[in-house]
């Protein structure tokens, strides 16, 4: 479904006070946004939240950063509210190549991929986020022991990122591609979209990816 | 050189508030000891104590035990002191295969073993601090970061350590045959062996190795 944009949605997003706009403007870096030293964990892509929130809600000692590109979804995403709101969240209208240039070296300690954009044609694979550019941008940022989760119903990209990872030298710790019938969904939280591929009896795949031990020398 | 007993010994351990004999005995496991959630590194075989004691002095965030089976041995550890002896460690008259009875799972972020048994004949190799078994052990406490950290002058020891860690499946995450000629001397503290070794001109070899990343599952 094509969203339309509405004049005044950005408006509102500048106004929302769970929401951040330019995030690369700021003279802080978002990782300093939370008062406590909790680890963060970051979605890119949250499309209309349900993730990020129920996410949050249930793990009050983290903090967490939802980052959605387009500014119609965003602004449906900071709409949207739950009962019981929780207050370890933001949602930042922002593409996820910047998160180097907004958080410090060395501050997130988890990366959610939920449904991210397949971008089925070879002249478009640079923008799928599990392509080695993207990859390089999560290592700046992450912690040592950083991890991507990654959950797809698209298998080409699933197999894609496997390889991506695997080629970029990152320990995949989970690989599923039957996530609601394999002994790993506990604790699961759907997205939308899983909710609706789910109940039409679509396979849904999931990644888990560790950063590999930096090796100081062999000599 | 052969250490006499002398009467009274274990008695001086027992009395020394540095020191902890029984270990096994005690109704609360080691790791509780320090009132505080720092890190805790262990050395297994600390001899007289000078690598803890300069350890423990320069890293006063961490808690430290030092491991010693013999008596005789750790009786001298104990009647040691520097300047300015550091309160973050304690003397553990005990072997290190308790280690398993004597610290939660979970607890332990490195263990050192310094210039360790070489046991050369093959029928003692079970005694060898990097055999399987002492391996399964350190398993068992260490953090999902745990590392260990080991010094030889001896290569068959070494090299019988490194197969070893690499068969269980374990980072070997620095290798050098030449320590003290590599550029990996940065912060370097060196045991009473070491400083007898370097000033013959032998060469001492070091790994370091973690643990590798738990895989949850491929299917």
């Amino acid at each position: 479904m094509r969203l339309r944009y509405i004049e005044g949605q950005y408006e509102y997003l500048q106004d929302n006070e769970k929401a951040i706009t330019e995030p690369e403007k700021r003279d802080y870096k978002l990782n300093k946004l939370f008062n406590n030293p909790n680890p963060i964990h970051v979605e890119l892509g949250c499309g209309k939240g349900k993730f990020i929130r129920e996410t949050a809600l249930q793990n009050p000692d983290i903090n967490y950063f939802g980052f959605e590109k387009s500014v119609k979804v965003a602004y449906r995403c900071a709409k949207s509210t739950i009962e019981n709101d929780p207050n370890n969240y933001f949602i930042v209208y922002s593409n996820g190549d910047i998160l180097q240039d907004v958080f410090e070296p060395n501050s997130i300690e988890r990366i959610y991929l939920n449904f991210s954009d397949p971008w089925p044609k070879p002249s478009h694979y640079k923008r799928r986020m599990t392509h080695k550019n993207f990859l390089d941008v999560y290592r700046k940022v992450f912690t040592e022991n950083g991890e991507i989760h990654m959950k797809t119903d698209n298998n080409d990209l699933f197999e894609y990122s496997v390889e991506q990872l695997k080629e970029d030298n990152w320990d995949l710790i989970l690989v599923t591609r039957d996530l609601h019938n394999s002994p790993y969904l506990q604790n699961n939280v759907m997205t939308e979209y899983e909710e609706k591929f789910v109940s039409e009896g679509k396979k849904i795949n999931k990644l888990i990816a560790k950063l590999k031990h930096n090796c100081l020398g062999i000599i």
